[in-house]
């Protein structure tokens, strides 16, 4: 059976992209990122879970290094996390280049396993406007990495989101009958999701022009 | 003043490659990573002189996930380092991409710090035959870092060493007074050099083809 590595960090995306792979045909060696972002727990736990409805086999690394090249608010407890809505450019949740670290990383993963392929959920569009999130990126680190492994190695980089928008993915989510109750999107909270953060608001707007209902918790304002 | 993140491992390439760096004008940020290799106390404390001798900032980051990414004898103590001699092909101290995933996060740590350049120490000919050691390797990830990074962070990949042989390191080297008895190469030991690992073997032979003197302890055969 073929194999695929498939980053999932507990949102919605990184969900939609793993069940996507198994629907391939793919075995599923789910990998998880603990890198000292605020909701580093609850993340977790949702990777966990999602998982295990995919029959995968778990690995979680620890980069926390992460906090000692990037000066996000997501790590940086001293920053504030943008709350006020979604606006133009690169907002102070970004981490340096942190696909191309994590993508490095699961490609070791899958030439030490012999997956052919990873899942990403990255997404251009309706999007929090991060570099490291197009299709012009991952043409060109898949480039990289298939030059920098082994000659018989060959690592095909899966981004089926890419050009689609929150409210795609979450009528897509819905027909693929993805558990999106068990995913976390939220950059600030852990218990109940403020709704207002960006990546609160992305969900939020993708559910809503899917007329679908989020059933996870949020803060009652 | 410009400045470049150099990547020192405490070996005498990457100790080449950061002075070189520093010839070209540049503020050293030197940067090491720990990740469970069997020299690890070693190398660091050659890191740390030698970064000392540059004036550096140093940032060490632990990478020790990279135990679980690769089955590599330079971090699976059950298997046996070579030492019977140089041979084509990839060698079991191979880490799947590890430059790969170094470069990357040298890439994220440069975009913190402003830096417009990372100096690296690989070499494609008289090396251990690593595929993510090549010039087209390096072309290929410099172009992925610049198109994952914002707009306005632009990087330029340095690797002065790529096309010298390590008798040629050592000549140059001596000439730009860069402490080699500073610097450490041997996979297996942390006291006295093995003098039989393909590191040990690459060294000496380059030693002995620049008609230099190693400083550094042997064990007595």
């Amino acid at each position: 059976m073929k194999k695929a590595v498939c980053i999932i960090s507990g949102g919605m995306d990184s969900a939609l992209a793993a069940f996507r792979a198994k629907k391939d045909g793919n075995e599923i060696i789910a990998l998880h990122f603990n890198y000292g972002q605020r909701t580093q727990k609850k993340e977790l736990e949702c990777f966990e879970k999602i998982a295990d409805v995919l029959g995968a086999k778990k690995v979680v690394l620890d980069t926390s290094f992460i906090k000692n090249t990037s000066s996000s608010s997501l790590t940086d407890r001293t920053l504030h996390v943008r709350t006020s809505g979604l606006e133009e450019g690169v907002p102070n949740t970004y981490v340096p280049y942190r696909n191309g670290i994590f993508i490095s990383i699961a490609a070791s993963l899958a030439e030490k396993e012999g997956a052919q392929s990873l899942y990403l959920g990255v997404m251009e569009e309706d999007s929090s406007g991060y570099p490291d999130c197009t299709e012009d990126f991952i043409k060109k680190i898949e480039d990289a990495v298939n030059e920098g492994t082994k000659k018989e190695t060959n690592i095909k980089i899966h981004t089926p989101l890419v050009h689609l928008t929150k409210s795609d993915i979450v009528k897509e989510a819905l027909l693929l009958d993805v558990p999106l109750e068990l995913t976390w999107s939220c950059y600030v909270n852990e218990d109940e999701a403020c709704g207002v953060c960006d990546s609160c608001r992305l969900r939020l707007r993708g559910f809503k022009n899917a007329n679908a209902v989020d059933k996870i918790p949020y803060v009652k304002n």
